[in-house]
C-alpha cells in the first residue's frame, strides 16, 4: 500500500483538527488530553510475517512490541493493552500461541493485557491497540524538532531486514556463511521478537529531546517524517549509522523493522547523563538538523538526497 | 468458533488476576484503576458482515458503533477511538469508504477517531479500539447483580437477526411481504447502522443499575452470562419481551446483533426517573433475579430453562 501516507492524511482531514494540547492522526501515538497515549497497530499474516519463520507466539509478542514501540516513541509508559486476534479455520491452538506470546510480552513489559476479541478469517491476523502515559514534560512530538540539534538513535539498525534476507532466500543464506550461528540466531530475535525501546524513550524525553519517532519502516524514511513535521532538513552521515552485524547500509537505512528509536536533542552531554542514569547504552549522534534539505553523507565524502524510501515500499 | 468462552478463560488465566479496582478480561470493557474504561471488538467480512448488503462506509460505523456499545454496557462515556483497517487488494477507496464510516459515528457520538492503521490483507477487516470514561459511581460491571432485582432490557429485540434473514434468504423475503417498505428498510438500518445505548447506559448507572451487559449476542445468552457472572437465577417471561416488528421470538432471545442493553435494578420508578432525566424511553422489566435456575416463562405458562445459545453458535 504504497498511498498510506496519502490515505492517512485523507483520513486526518476527514476527521478535522484536534482541539489544542491534543494529537490526532499522524503521530506514532494519538495524545488526548495530554495524559493519555493511544495507538494501534496490526500485523497480517504474509504482510509483516511468514509461519515458515516465525510461531505463533512470536507473532503475539512482536504484535506487542510495535505498539510498545509507538509509545516508547512519545517517551510514554505502557498502562494497558487489548488485543484481536483473527483466526484461520482448522488451526486449532493458533489463537492460544498468540496469546501466550502476548502474555508473555506483557508481562516482560510491564502492561497487562486486559481485554480482546477474536474472529474467524482468511489469515492470521493481530490487532493490539495500547494506552499509556506520557513522561512527566508532557508527549514528545514528531514535530518538535529545531535547526542546530543533534539526531540521536538508539541500538542498531539493519538486523531486521537481513534476517528477513536469511531467512526468505537461499542465496544470501550461502553468502552469509561468514556469520556465526550465534549471529544468525541474534539477527533472527531482532525480526520475530523486537524489544520496544520504553527505557530509552524514556531517557530521551528526560533529555529534552525535541521530537522522536520509532524507525518502523526505516531509518531513512522516518527521519525524513520527523523532519518534515518539524519544518527542518538535516545532514546524515553515512559513516556514523551503527549498522548490525550481517547488515549492509541499505538494510541499515531502509530495511525497517528495527523497532529502534530516533530523537532530536541540542545537549549531547545531557543526553549521555540520562541514558547513564537509566543504565542505558549511549546512544549514537549520526548528524544534526538545519534549515534546508535533506542529506546523506556517503563514507567517500559524496553528498546525496536522503532517500526517502522504505519498508512499506519494497514489500507491497 | 464455539470454543470462544473456553479460549477466554484460558487467556485469563494466563494473563492472571488483575489487582483490586480493575478489571481485565470477561467483560463489556476493561477497567483500569478505575477511571478508565477500554474495549476492542473486530468486524470481518464473511463472518459479521456482506458487502453484498453492507456498505463499507456502513462497516466503518459498526465497527465503532459495537465497541462503543461495550462502553454503554460499563454506563461510560467514550472519549477516542483507534481503527486498525485490512484491506484485500484491488478494491480501491474501500478504505476510504469505511473510514468515512468511522469518522461519521465518531462525529455522532463524540468519540474522536485519534489514530489508526491500514495493512494490505486477504479480506475486509476493521479492529476498532476504544477509550472511555466511567460514570461517577463508577463502572457497572456483569457480576453486581443480586437475588431479587428486576431485568430491564432497552429498546427491541431481534431486528438484526430478522434482516440478516431478509438479506439472505429469498424465501424470507417472500415470507415478509406482510411487512411496508419502511420496516424492511428499518430493519436493515438495525443490522447495518446499529446505535451504541450510550444515554441508556449512563441512566441504568445513574438508576443504580447493579449489573449490565450489552446484548451482542443475543439476549438468551447474554443475559445468562450475567446471570452466571452475578452467581444468581432468573425468571423471564416471554410475553414481556420487546420483539421488533418482523422478528419472532427466536430473533429476539438468540439472535444477537441488536446491541441492546440489559442490566438489573431494585428499583423500578428510579429507573423511570432516571431515563426521563435522559429524555429515554423508560427500558421494560422482562423478569426478575432469584437464587437458582435461569428459566423462561413461555406465552402459554410453560416453564423452559433459558436456552443459552446465540449468535456465536448459528453462525460459525
Amino acid at each position: 500500500m504504497g498511498g498510506e501516507l496519502a490515505f492517512i492524511d485523507r483520513v486526518r482531514r476527514l476527521a478535522g483538527e484536534p482541539p489544542a494540547g491534543q494529537v490526532w492522526i499522524g503521530d506514532d501515538a494519538a495524545v488526548i488530553d495530554g495524559d493519555l497515549l493511544f495507538a494501534t497497530d496490526a500485523l497480517v499474516e504474509g504482510v509483516h510475517f511468514d509461519l515458515s519463520w516465525s510461531s505463533a507466539q512470536d507473532v503475539g509478542w512482536k504484535a506487542l512490541a510495535v505498539n510498545l514501540s509507538d509509545l516508547a516513541a512519545m517517551g510514554g509508559t505502557p498502562r494497558a493493552a487489548v488485543a484481536a486476534i483473527v483466526v484461520p479455520p482448522g488451526r486449532p491452538g493458533l489463537a492460544d500461541e498468540v496469546a501466550r506470546g502476548l502474555v508473555e510480552g506483557s508481562r516482560r513489559w510491564s502492561c497487562p493485557l486486559v481485554g480482546g476479541d477474536t474472529v474467524q478469517g482468511l489469515e492470521l491476523a493481530v490487532t493490539v491497540s495500547v494506552v499509556g502515559v506520557p513522561s512527566a514534560g508532557g508527549a514528545v512530538l514528531r514535530s518538535g524538532a529545531r535547526v542546530g540539534e543533534l539526531v540521536f538513535v538508539t541500538g542498531e539498525f539493519g538486523g531486521a531486514a537481513a534476517a528477513l534476507r536469511l531467512f526468505q532466500d537461499r542465496e544470501a543464506r550461502i553468502a552469509s556463511e561468514g556469520l556465526t550461528g550465534a549471529s544468525v540466531a541474534e539477527l533472527g530475535e531482532r525480526l520475530r521478537r523486537p524489544e520496544p525501546k520504553l527505557g530509552a524513550g524514556r531517557a530521551a524525553a528526560a533529555a529534552g529531546a525535541s521530537a522522536m519517532i520509532d524507525c518502523s519502516d526505516g531509518l531513512a524514511v522516518d527521519l525524513a517524517r520527523l523532519c518534515h513535521a518539524s519544518g527542518v532538513g538535516v545532514r546524515v552521515e553515512a559513516s556514523l549509522m551503527p549498522t548490525a552485524i550481517g547488515a549492509t547500509l541499505d538494510d541499515a537505512l531502509h530495511g525497517g523493522e528495527d523497532y529502534e528509536l530516533c530523537f532530536t536533542a541540542r545537549d549531547a552531554a545531557r543526553v549521555k547523563r540520562a541514558f547513564d542514569h537509566h543504565g542505558l547504552a549511549a546512544p549514537r549522534a549520526i548528524g544534526r538538523l538545519r534549515a534546508g534539505s535533506l542529506d546523506l553523507v556517503m563514507a567517500d565524502g559524496a553528498v546525496i538526497p536522503l532517500p526517502e524510501w522504505g519498508w512499506e515500499h519494497k514489500v507491497r
